[in-house]
């Protein structure tokens, strides 16, 4: 079968959209990969489900069994629903540098500013509003949404997708504090995409001072991500919104990192980390795994007395041992530390 | 009275402006709300001030009495100070699909960008610099101030305010995982955002990965918030700036939840929850309440400690059991867990 | 010499680029301020590096040896690769309210807009697609590199650099809670920003409430940051990214603030001070000093467990006073308040 996956029910069934399981009607596919919603499977109006084999005994319609079903309705909806094509051609209200070469396949929107020596590839798209600056290259079948602006002489890979407000190539944060003040450093370099990457809605990537900052192939960036300068991200690695990458650290390939992380400059995180929400991470990881500093809610009448609990951490050592002193016990890995 | 207060001192006090209690002059209105700011009563040159039955022993000048003093304050503040109203017309450089269709009475700025089948409705302000999708709807009295940027399908409520920078409608952060690289899910819902809503400057709504991401009425969104696909924010609830909110997760409603908050994807919150600014939240609340994680400062050499002993909690647990070993003391609750 | 350092090596070495350390060719020069890439002075193919004295023994190439190499550097590498000046005038797709006042030496780009009463000083630039609104006033030299949005009244001081997406004056958050709703408190002040400011791309500074927001000369603010209305940044504090700061707070002059930091409303901190990344501040600084609240990865397994711990905190100090109890150890501090 085309995707690769087991079809249980009528062959005939005739699939003209898609749908989530609850609000799906006749006529359409839905999925079900997250288990919390396999209850809905009873009750769902569609016409076939793409899914699991462990969750197809409880599926009453045409069915698509894969072994990675949310990867198999991906497929299936991007041929139900693609995306529009290019149109061909520069909106008469942009402005485009005389020198600029834009493929004939290419479509430039509404008040777009192209500069000099820009190049962009064949069925690339550059949406409204978006400032290319100069001497920048967007490869082939590039997507530029809406009121992206790339600095000068970035680069694009083939296939890229960059969302509205994402600013490519602003400068980075470079200061030399000098006797109370701060001396501004140049930011020369620039920044290189990949191919197949993605950059969420108001992202933003910063130059290289000196040297480029680098997202490699297959990068998937989340909404609102700050990148520093001269940062690089391995190949298919995968960020949440709101995460921020502070200058020179460098990101293996295949990390996964969640949202609204913080991350501190210089530091190398080592290929297939995955870091969870809201942790903050101050040294490099030489290792894959999972790594955590993420401290969840709770009512708040507790959480206080936890945080009293806490900032008293260092008088329960002193109390510890005490008590060991009095009684007799020996705590060697603690009583040199507290 | 007209803001159902009670007026003392002279009701011939003529008043043209509002002023903060510390920089007023003579002919200006002030208000007390934040009790921190009480002894500014006491020097204020304002010529009237709204404040509360108990802060009224204080206060030396002409003044509002009101059970809700920065509500009223706000009331007054919008007669004496009312934004600017719509002046009709389309911007000669605006770029406008022939078949949108424009009430008379809408305002359409320099730079505007307007897709097929667009509607705008009555008095409605497009600022200039906005990019407005195919086939969006605006209702009535809307303002996007300058710069905001609609996806496909996105319907605004009457009466809503947008900030520059907003994005409505981006893609979701929708990838299937396959063989060590992400196949796009294709994002095909919208976002329907409710009357009387406000959206901070550079916040993200992404779009629906197939039903729609919803912004209730009256939903209150500062700066910088990422709210992901699919997400749902009851009516009246207020968010902070930075805040983020992943994917299918449902917030209910008069909730208020502080900046730089975490949340993470399909939970559930209870309405009337409230949650304390720089949290996580990892798991759904089912009751009403304020919940938090926030973690304050200390000053850094007593903070390295804290979080030292943080860092030792489990032998605490050790050592804590050979101690009541060693007494005979019983710790039921505990001894399984460490 | 010039730069105020000593020069060691061959005076008439030429130099025509910077580059950095491990990828320096003939003919440029390259720095070290970070120990942390020392051992790259062994191999560098630069022609001359910029470093401090106590670095200058393993150093093989001309060098300049500075007390402040970084300030030292920045200054080299400004001169080698001085930006752009502006070139005079407005470009014709710029839409310019008729009063407004540009000093025949500045330059307006491409889709520019420019309302009433402005003032844009000589050799300031504004690059394609800013939004200046309303009586805004810009000083000499100033440079808006791109899609830029400053809202009405906002000043900018002399030779400040904001960046793309940056955000200036949108209506700060304000709204007085009012029956389960929320009225809208008009913001009616501006943004009042210094001398020497830079200001990242997709930063947000909201206008006051009644009187100005306030960022100091010499501020530096990096990439997506929130500064809430009636905030005050005092002069040559730096900030990075992602760093939200709600209304009302005011910060010191030369103060440190790590990226990712939350600061609430009211506050005041103290000159002088510098908090580290991912922290959160609830309360005023009187002090200068380093302050912290961060919290550092480790692996997910050993993480859960110390959350576990901590989580129980209450009942260790209920297990302790038990012990205490038992041997006859007395606790003064902690008994009255677990």
């Amino acid at each position: 079968m085309r995707f690769g996956c087991e079809l249980r029910g009528d062959p005939d069934t005739r699939i003209e959209s898609v749908a989530t399981l609850g609000n799906a009607s006749s006529g359409s596919i839905a999925f079900l990969a997250n288990p919390r919603y396999r209850a809905q499977l009873a009750h769902t109006r569609a016409s076939a489900v793409v899914l699991s084999h462990v969750a197809a005994e409880d599926c009453r319609t045409a069915m698509l069994v894969s072994q990675n079903p949310y990867a198999t309705y991906a497929r299936i909806a991007a041929i139900l629903h693609p995306p529009a094509p290019s149109r061909p051609g520069i909106d008469p209200s942009a402005v485009v540098a005389a020198d600029a070469h834009i493929d004939p396949s290419a479509q430039i929107g509404a008040f777009v500013a192209v500069g000099p020596g820009v190049s962009i590839g064949a069925r690339s798209i550059v949406g409204p509003h978006c400032v290319v600056g100069a001497k920048v290259v967007i490869a082939d079948d590039v997507r530029l949404v809406a009121r992206v602006t790339l600095g000068e002489r970035v680069r694009i890979g083939a296939r890229s997708v960059l969302h509205p407000g994402a600013v490519i190539g602003a400068d980075g944060f470079g200061f030399a504090p000098d006797n109370g003040r701060w001396v501004k450093v140049p930011q020369l370099g620039s920044v290189a995409i990949g191919a197949d990457v993605e950059v969420g809605a108001n992202t933003t990537v910063d130059c290289g001072a000196i040297d480029d900052t680098v997202i490699e192939e297959g990068v998937k960036l989340d909404n609102q991500i700050q990148i520093g300068h001269n940062v690089r991200i391995g190949a298919h690695s995968a960020i949440a919104g709101c995460t921020g990458i502070s200058g020179s650290t460098r990101i293996g390939s295949r990390c996964m990192i969640g949202g609204m992380v913080g991350i501190a400059g210089h530091l190398n995180i080592a290929d297939d980390v995955v870091i969870t929400a809201c942790s903050a991470v101050s040294h490099s990881i030489t290792r894959p795994g999972v790594y955590s500093s993420t401290l969840t809610i709770e009512e708040a009448r507790l959480w206080r007395r936890l945080v009293a609990y806490f900032k008293r951490g260092a008088s329960v050592g002193a109390r510890l041992r005490a008590l060991e002193r009095a009684v007799g016990v020996k705590s060697a890995q603690d009583e040199n530390h507290d």
